[in-house]
């Protein structure tokens, strides 16, 4: 049974170790509230995971640190346990699928883990981490069901109470349940009239459902840009927790949190992963009652893939009419990309490149269709641009 | 003359204005030092710019105050004279250029002030503001060339000293010079054996060239993507205080810029902008000699265009091999794009885009090239599938 002393005592075991991570006002978020962002983002490791695995690792005894620890993970919680593992001196072996991302493996192995590589996906990377568990007598790292582990997250309630004594309402992204477990266990036992709402993304609401159903349920698939909490089921004592002592758990779709991204970049110079900005999105897009309060949302890590990054970015740039493709069917004769490039330039346009389309079968024998990806300002400004090249006499098809 | 009474006064008066911003740890960007970044870039407004703004508003006489505030700039220094002068209560009027973005022109209404889009270039809102000033006797803040302002900046400096007595060295953007200024003073006159290093672009250094002459030298032109230190000239002031007080000033090239600006983004999920990141790069590539020391990184802002920033990104993307677009000399029948594919998806390649290039004078009559645009985990992963595209028989151009 989780108690409060085991939270203080985490809190000093971590001091030292992880990052007090800093509370950065957030006005533009949310005109309606007071919002902050507790930065756990910029914590090592680049994710709350390490508190959890840290703790959890320190409290094993002597003999099972002789052991060492064996975890199975493609993300955050690989890093924190590595890290954990290293700074207590203790061995750590992390299962991951073969086919994660080599900068996570990398980023595992840097951390001074090793690293067993199990051909197929998560569930065959667990299957062999239990094997190796039973055969060599490793401790196994869970990556929320474990009361350790939650009063390692549940420090992070401390330092919002710590930190900013007046909050209201603190924003949780949830996965499994272990962060939102601790903070809301560390923030209820404390300070009762403090708020505590969980988000999980649409595509993968195991907790809002099992909520719902007072049961513990099983998502058959999840589909979410939040790689890190796209969990299939809660576990046991953080579906108890949050039966408890949350006050409501809300979703997010995979277009607000990428709004959120987007927002966190731009305005507060922050990048977040989309399982850290699911709580920003919850602000940004109203989805609890925070009008008039004040409010932190915990941005819990921040370990994406800049690739990811990019897309995100590019679709954002999309969305807010920032980036254009126009379709032209044209005559197929000398001067016409000309013309059509002299227009763009004169709105003030950029093109960033052009393509001319095959012949198909809605094109004229004589036409061709060409695409013209554009920069631009806004959406009246692409709508100015489509206006002038209708003007000029050019057949604009979007 | 400076004094660095006046720097104490600035700490003052922006107590509870500017944020005291956070030194995070940086040990990834150059394993042989000791690297810490000050993240002006989560300051209010996105910039320090905000410090030394705010610093000269608040100095004037109550006739000064009352007749309000003028300034020309398309950047950081726009936004920190507005929000300055709307926490002061007085009026503010902005000369930008009518070029300029308009996320920044709503940026700088956002904070308050009165904006005046000014036909043509930089030069000519200069030239509007300097008339518009004499005819209704407002004040003119300067962008950096002031002792007040210079004050003002100088401020991160005592923060640095404050938060970090054992820093060894510290790493700072120069532009006109403002900045380091403040910051060098400031250290020198408290703790002279602290080393101050400023860091240029190497297509803006006029810095470096005037020190080097031991005169103010003017630049023809300026070209980087660090347009926030894109300045022709260093002030009268700045001048002055770099020959004495700067240890050294180097320069960084805008690809070391860029490679900066994706370590901040990868490896401690800070956004910073061109001009924030030439100190980082200063670190990373070992432009001044910092090994074995406890160093600090003056990350000055982050105030940069998302479009900006995904050139960036991709640039980078690009850089480290994990984007990669082959060029194939195809026999223009049925069935080998999808060939192609299956080579690509074996090797775990991620096709992005496929364009058909138009036939041209080096492909043979029934044959076509096309351009697969893919991602990739890195250069040794692009090497793999071009030996596998060969090995199938395909014949790759690049």
């Amino acid at each position: 049974m989780l108690e409060i002393n085991e939270i203080f005592n985490a809190a000093r075991v971590l001091n030292g170790v992880a990052r007090h991570t800093a509370l950065v006002a957030a006005p533009q978020i949310n005109p309606e509230a007071d919002v902050w962002l507790k930065t756990e983002n910029l914590q090592l490791t680049g994710s709350f995971k390490l508190r959890g695995a840290y703790y959890k690792i320190s409290q094993l005894s002597e003999e099972e640190k002789a052991r060492g620890v064996i975890a199975c993970s493609a993300g955050n919680h690989a890093q924190g346990v590595a890290l954990g593992a290293t700074h207590n001196g203790i061995r750590a072996l992390i299962c991951l699928p073969a086919g994660a991302p080599i900068s996570k493996v990398e980023a595992t192995k840097g951390f001074g883990a090793d690293v067993c590589l199990v051909p197929g996906v998560y569930d065959d990377a667990y299957a062999k981490a239990c094997e190796l568990r039973d055969k060599h007598g490793y401790t196994f790292v869970h990556p929320f069901d474990d009361e350790k582990v939650i009063a390692g997250q549940g420090t992070i309630g401390l330092e919002i109470l710590n930190d900013m004594p007046d909050v209201e309402a603190v924003i949780v992204p949830v996965g499994g349940g272990g962060l939102i477990s601790g903070v809301a266990f560390a923030i209820k036992t404390l300070k009762p009239d403090v708020k505590v709402y969980g988000v999980q993304s649409s595509g993968a609401a195991s907790m809002v459902v099992s909520l719902h159903d007072g049961k513990i349920e099983h998502l058959n698939s999840v589909s979410t840009i939040a790689d890190g909490i796209a969990v299939k089921e809660p576990g046991v004592n953080t579906f108890d927790i949050c039966s408890k002592y949350v006050d409501e758990v809300v979703t997010v779709s995979d277009d607000e949190t990428a709004a959120a991204m987007l927002a966190l970049i731009e305005r507060h110079k922050l990048v977040a992963e989309g399982a850290g900005a699911v709580s920003v999105a919850a602000a940004m897009f109203n989805k609890v009652p925070i009008k008039g309060k004040k409010v932190v949302c915990l941005v819990s890590g921040g370990n994406i893939d800049v690739t990811t990054l990019s897309r995100v970015i590019n679709k954002g740039l999309t969305k807010s009419g920032r980036n254009y493709t126009f379709r032209i069917d044209l005559d197929d004769k000398p001067g016409q990309l000309s013309g059509v490039c002299n227009v763009i330039a004169e709105k003030g346009g950029n093109i960033i490149s052009v393509n001319h389309e095959r012949i198909n079968a809605s094109t004229s024998i004589n036409g061709c269709i060409i695409s013209v990806e554009l920069e631009t300002r806004n959406a009246d400004h692409i709508d100015e641009i489509r206006h002038a090249l209708d003007g000029a006499g050019y057949k604009v098809l979007n």
